[in-house]
């Protein structure tokens, strides 16, 4: 250590910080300040995404002893149990007929709001699944151009303003829909850069795209839908109402407030670990990539750090947020988290002083039980770096870690904003 | 841009700082600096590596007409044409009788040495299988040793205990064995964190390891080799001389120069780049792992300074050393620095204002002729993204950056400091 710092028990200062991202993101903290005043007339909350329910329960538990309605949409096996908000669950991420039916119910509230009413929108990733209601087309001809957009190569905006335009509630419609009742939207963002158009497909916000950006992206990818195109030109020739373009005065009484993202979460164990004497680098918010590839890179950086005290002295920490992915060649457990910590392990063999946490923000990596994984220089005292590397070529790093002692479990955190990585260097 | 800084040639800008990092480590400019005068007795050149022809030319023309001698040893195709320093090609990775020949005339050399003359080594990566001179053992088990210490899991410190210990030249014997010659020994480094003991297995560093931990090492992998073991036990009963140890009298008349290094070229750029405005991070010299993953973490930490200003504001520039590695799934043509580069573009299509360069500081990217790629926001102009795609599934990388009019060509360089890249963001 370089200079006064004293930190007595690294491993469980990594727990603390990830603890502390996890709640500056959970939505019973997160959305109280943005929580508006009671209207005069009634109180509509509507949303959709994974975290919908912990957030209908954090309304709830805020307006407690007023009379709430509406209802959120929730992806199979999140919901919880809710005192007057109804929680429906719907398939994710191809859309069901449970998920088109609460649509249709959503937007019949939000068209039922008066001037003196508030449409409160819960809206968090995932909700564009779950948020369904397909115009000009079927739901299976829309499914099928989703996953031929897929295919071609077109980027997540190309996406975004095909499928704004195929529906009554993305690109800001649901807000339309609630006018002239004042809309307020809290957002948690699982999206890089956290654009509010993107996340869920952005039903509360406005759509620069139009139905002719929208026609040229299908001649782009020389995608074949003759229904599409043909609701399309229709758009185009002016005989379709567009999605509310910004400035639109179907959306003068809409807020939009971002009240959750990897980026927040990043800044909060940031902010923890500086507090503790350790400086932070936040080095992405949208890591993506194969999971032991990535702890190469971050090895890579520890190591730097070690010769060279570069791009930071010790003692330091390097953040980053995203999710990477695991390309399955063994038959082993374990999810991201654990690979990318079990393959980090590896490559620091013989450093000492680096220590280092990988955890999923919803407290489950993957399919297991456990959030993450926890490594420090002894993390081979159990099971030996041979027999770990074995665990790793089988994917198999649940069951290295779950040996090593090195688990790292928080039980479901209800919230989600991807993964997060600590490398803590003394 | 966030400040004034006028880049107006971005691409020129990259291929001016790449030029700067190599002309930094070429042996040519690198050495000049620490060649010593010329000594009352004999100036005997010996050495070995990628570079060392390169490096036997510089020396020759610094001291031109002067009468030097020596020889030094080269891996096949890498000999070039000198005066005086006899330059002899050899097997690289694994030894072959060449070697094995040059290096005993290399001790011979040293060993003829008086207190008035002086030895000047020239050591470059790959200098370790060149210079061979095996101890207690043969060319063959030695080979076969090294072999299933690679298998067996044992980390590159514990290789080189043991190889010092089967060697009469390396962990500083060969400097040992010149004494009371004086020696000045120059290193080109190829190793991340430049450890001198660590280059070429150190011929003119003390070695701190010894006998007892070499033995250790062959039970901790429970390797048999019992002709191995029979001298390490011989060593270790006090019966072979060690190799020298720090503060030994054998090395009192050393002295060992680092001239050039991956972490020396990065800072060139480095410091190219801040002349020019541009806030330059070194993120590490040792990066490793599969190209087009690697690809993606450098792209993540682009659309963080684009979209945060972390770690840096713009105009910045993030760079990287070390050697990415290519699982070749594919039929076509192209080294790792135009794959990486290909998966980049690939990864940043839509950011305008992002530029990079990967290329091989030896100048040959692979096995192809050139040096690698450079990449802007218009790289799919002539070839399409959805095209450029099926070029990186087939590993054709150098087939695209030909048709896309991106290669970079520099010819080669007569100097290697592994890869060098460079993403500048404006």
């Amino acid at each position: 250590m370089t200079n006064n710092t004293v930190i007595n028990n690294p491993k469980e200062l990594l727990s603390e910080a990830f603890t502390v991202a996890v709640r500056s993101v959970i939505p019973a903290a997160a959305l109280q300040p943005f929580l508006p005043a009671l209207p005069k007339g009634r109180l509509a909350v509507v949303g959709a995404g994974k975290a919908a329910a912990a957030m209908a329960r954090a309304v709830e538990t805020h307006y407690e002893g007023t009379e709430l309605e509406g209802l959120v949409i929730t992806r199979y096996g999140h919901g919880l149990p809710t005192r007057n908000i109804e929680v429906v669950e719907a398939a994710h991420p191809v859309p069901d007929q449970a998920g088109l039916n609460a649509t249709e119910r959503i937007l019949t509230l939000a068209h039922s709001l008066g001037p003196d009413d508030l449409l409160l929108c819960l809206i968090s990733g995932g909700g564009s699944a779950l948020l369904t209601a397909p115009r000009g087309v079927s739901l299976v001809q829309k499914a099928e151009l989703t996953k031929a957009l897929l295919r071609s190569g077109a980027d997540i905006q190309e996406m975004n303003t095909v499928r704004k335009h195929l529906s009554k509630i993305k690109g800001g419609q649901l807000a339309a829909a609630a006018a002239p009742a004042k809309v307020v939207s809290l957002i948690v963002s699982d999206v890089a850069g956290d654009d509010l158009s993107s996340i869920a497909s952005g039903p509360t916000v406005a759509d620069p795209s139009n139905f002719a950006e929208a026609l040229a992206i299908l001649d782009r990818y020389k995608l074949d839908f003759p229904a599409v195109r043909r609701h399309f030109e229709a758009g185009v020739a002016g005989n379709l109402a567009e999605t509310p373009k910004p400035g639109s005065a179907a959306l003068a009484r809409v807020e939009n407030y971002l009240v959750a993202s990897a980026q927040q979460a990043l800044e909060a164990a940031a902010d923890f670990l500086f507090a503790k004497g350790v400086t932070p680098l936040i080095l992405t918010e949208s890591l993506t990539g194969e999971a032991r590839e990535a702890a190469k890179f971050h090895a890579a950086l520890a190591r730097q750090v070690i010769s060279r005290g570069q791009p930071l002295s010790r003692p330091c920490a390097l953040l980053s947020g995203g999710e990477t992915t695991v390309t399955v060649r063994g038959s082993g457990r374990g999810g991201r988290n654990s690979e990318f910590a079990l393959s980090l392990a590896l490559e620091l063999f013989g450093l000492a002083d680096v220590y280092a946490l990988a955890a999923d923000t919803d407290g489950i990596d993957g399919s297991e039980d456990n959030a993450g994984a926890i490594i420090g220089p002894d993390i081979f005292a159990l099971v030996g770096r041979q027999e770990a590397q074995k665990y790793l070529d089988a994917n198999d790093s649940y069951s290295f870690f779950a040996k090593a002692g090195a688990l790292l479990n928080t039980g479901p955190t209800q919230t989600n904003v991807n993964d997060l990585r600590i490398l803590l260097i003394l």
